[in-house]
């Protein structure tokens, strides 16, 4: 394999359990620059909104259904819906939600998608004990920087082999924002991390399934539930992170330590997130944007004689489905990302309704797209010329597309995401109020003053 | 590695999800002969005895006190103790107090404790839903038959690796339990098994602490979870257990499937469960049987100038601790162990309390053992000679100690440290009530009449 995969002998590995403890248990409220907290902000926002959105979904239908078999208490609200649940329930139930559409975070250097365990726990465990906004944010930076940071030492090998790498990172991420929300010493803060590193969650080959956006709710729940045994005494190895027997060695054979604690307390994992704009697998995104780019240019379908692109070769690998006959086939056609940029100036979640992908005039436009191999180009990047029936072309090159860390989505952006996905679950004034709670979240007393917004 | 580590690339993986999905699903109640359902009885007796004995343990504290943050709705019983849990909550806790003391049921051939996930879960769903006892005995062994049979498939690889195998197995054969008390047809079983196997449980790096035992219970929790998400219509992956990125392949290189499916519904991995006499470790207990035996030939301890104990090395490489400080030092030394066995005639918990290893008449005991390593005698094995003060010599040879399945624990043996545990939570007649009701288990029309009897 040529991607790095650098294994250190059990000699070599420091005591990060005590390390990672120490830093969650210790590191000042806040203790980062204003970019960081703003991104905290960001991440939470879309988070939230991918939960709410995906609030009536079959899939939390069905675990809505399983979790009410326990006759939970209702501590905390699921985004999106009337139903309240316990704490557990929540985490899980919020951590389906946000991941059902794919439409979530990512940590582009593990492909982790960290909001769904750390802050679908955190904010259960927030809103019933009634923590502020300061506090959560705080949660959700140090959570994300311990899964990201463990993401970091194993990847890609961890993943290769078959986990879902968001999920068996997720669970110590979603313990270390519980046992921070707990207010859990250093060396219960251990013990939480510890227990958690007992519950990995998520395989690969779940993809395609619920139990894809199980994971990140699995793992929320668990990670919660180690925080809670931890703040009551439960007791694990405090060297379950990096014994030989332990985590990391277990789950991979990459296990670069390093990455456990370099310029830690100063680089946070958290600066690294990106935001999908579009509602499909990320190797699409450059094609959609350069189409949305034309249809800002003033280009129409009407106009158009033929749309030519040019992609790497994995672009067609895996997205290049001609003739998708529903919506799930959709995610998978670049013809058809481009046809809803031209036509839509978007591709979220309702451009990939099954009655839209098979739209006349959506079937039409994407049988002309020509697309073209060119492993010249990166897989980041994508060509698009439309050639118009009065012989005019138009041309786009994305390097970057929009959401990348390159070219990150606007806060405006961000906004319209989460609006576009909430109004039709909450209605427009009410998805205004929690879009403007989760921009000031830190400055929120009580959280319940937000989850409250989230309730139809 | 001189064990057999047979793997099996993917092509050659039959469709063990859907097989043992099938199997669990159509099965026929009581589809057995008269030895295994005696032996799922004693399984499930052994079990229970156990989960009493440790249920003030603080261990079992500390989880309940962090299960009561979630304020559940009494659903189900916590074994030997007035507080009813949902039964989220009572699979974790019957699961964490039957394996506190390393006390229960033993699948030799691939050290997995299979009622600890199973019997836990199981039992939880069967008392909220007012089951009968022959349900839950039909689950209890075809529960058990999947976490055992994928036990054997991937054992000792994913052992060695550093999985806790009762806990990585245990989420099946809890699923698969529950899936069977919830009459759930073969597709949504498939599924049930497909949720379980992206939360497989337990690191060995725990050991020693109290995530050991909580290890069993995560599984009987999230197993029995899976199984109410699958009654509810949650999917996974239909080939979860043996896709390349599914459960055996991303937590095993050792895939012989075959073991999942040879003599299916003919052989039962329940006939193969085995139960301690002694509350230690299974290498000690040759020793502990055969000064047993010498008490009951009329040896006693102050006629005794030394004993002469002969062992494979294994036994004094894992427990050749000479002066133990106290009870869990003693559970690591044969010393201590065979001094006990003379003295009491037993080596239950309360015989490796501190105030016993630590006890003068007993400290002196065990200062006369002589072990010496002689690795002619089997690991199973002991060779003890007590030598008395009057120049006599008493012979014991063991060859398989009580408890092994050459030399099982009688009924009454069962009985009599069900009771050793059960009398100081429960009282003398309710414990015999219990026994009682454990005995005529598949009689009982539901099964709130026993765990009624379960509560002090």
């Amino acid at each position: 394999m040529a991607r790095n995969t650098q294994v250190a002998a059990d000699h070599d590995a420091p005591p990060i359990t005590a390390i990672l403890a120490r830093f969650v248990a210790t590191h000042p409220t806040r203790g980062w620059d204003d970019a960081v907290d703003h991104e905290a902000h960001r991440t939470f926002l879309n988070w939230a909104g991918c939960a709410v959105g995906a609030a009536s979904h079959e899939a939390m239908r069905a675990a809505l259904a399983a979790v009410q078999m326990l006759e939970p208490a209702p501590q905390a609200s699921v985004l999106g819906r009337p139903e309240k649940v316990d704490m557990a329930g929540a985490a899980l139930l919020n951590g389906i939600s946000s991941h059902t559409f794919d439409f979530d975070d990512t940590h582009l250097k593990t492909i982790i998608h960290p909001a769904g365990p750390v802050a679908s726990a955190a904010l259960a465990l927030a809103e019933h004990r009634g923590a502020s906004g300061r506090a959560l944010i705080d949660a959700l930076v140090l959570g994300i920087d311990v899964s990201c940071r463990m993401g970091n030492l194993m990847y890609p090998e961890h993943y290769d082999r078959g986990w879902h790498i968001t999920g068996s990172t997720g669970t110590l991420g979603a313990a270390a924002a519980c046992a921070r929300l707990l207010g859990l010493d250093e060396a219960r803060t251990a013990m939480a991390l510890g227990i958690a590193a007992s519950q990995p969650v998520g395989l690969r080959e779940q993809f395609g399934s619920m139990t894809k956006p199980l994971h990140p709710g699995a793992a929320a729940r668990a990670g919660l539930l180690s925080a809670l045994l931890a703040s009551r005494g439960f007791t694990a190895s405090s060297r379950a992170l990096e014994a030989p027997r332990g985590f990391a060695q277990v789950v991979s054979t990459k296990c670069a330590w390093h990455e456990a604690t370099d310029e830690l307390g100063r680089r946070f994992e958290i600066s690294f997130n990106t935001y999908k704009p579009f509602a499909c697998g990320i190797v699409i995104h450059p094609s959609i944007d350069a189409c949305v780019q034309l249809r800002e240019q003033g280009v129409t379908a009407d106009q158009v004689e033929r749309i030519e692109l040019k992609v790497h070769s994995l672009v067609l690998e895996l997205t290049g489905r001609k003739e998708p006959a529903d919506g799930l086939q959709g995610k998978f056609s670049v013809y058809h990302g481009c046809a809803a940029g031209l036509l839509f100036g978007r591709a979220g979640e309702p451009e990939y309704a099954d009655g839209i992908v098979t739209r006349a005039d959506v079937v039409a436009l994407r049988r002309k797209v020509v697309a073209t191999v060119d492993d010249s180009i990166d897989e980041a990047s994508a060509d698009v010329t439309a050639v118009l029936r009065d012989g005019r072309r138009v041309h786009v090159f994305v390097e970057h597309a929009i959401g990348s860390l390159q070219r990150p989505m606007t806060d405006a952006a961000l906004d319209a995401k989460f609006a576009a996905q909430a109004e039709p679950v909450l209605g427009t004034a009410p998805t205004a109020a929690l879009i403007a709670a989760c921009h000031r979240l830190a400055t929120i007393a009580d959280v319940r003053e937000l989850t409250a917004l989230a309730r139809p």
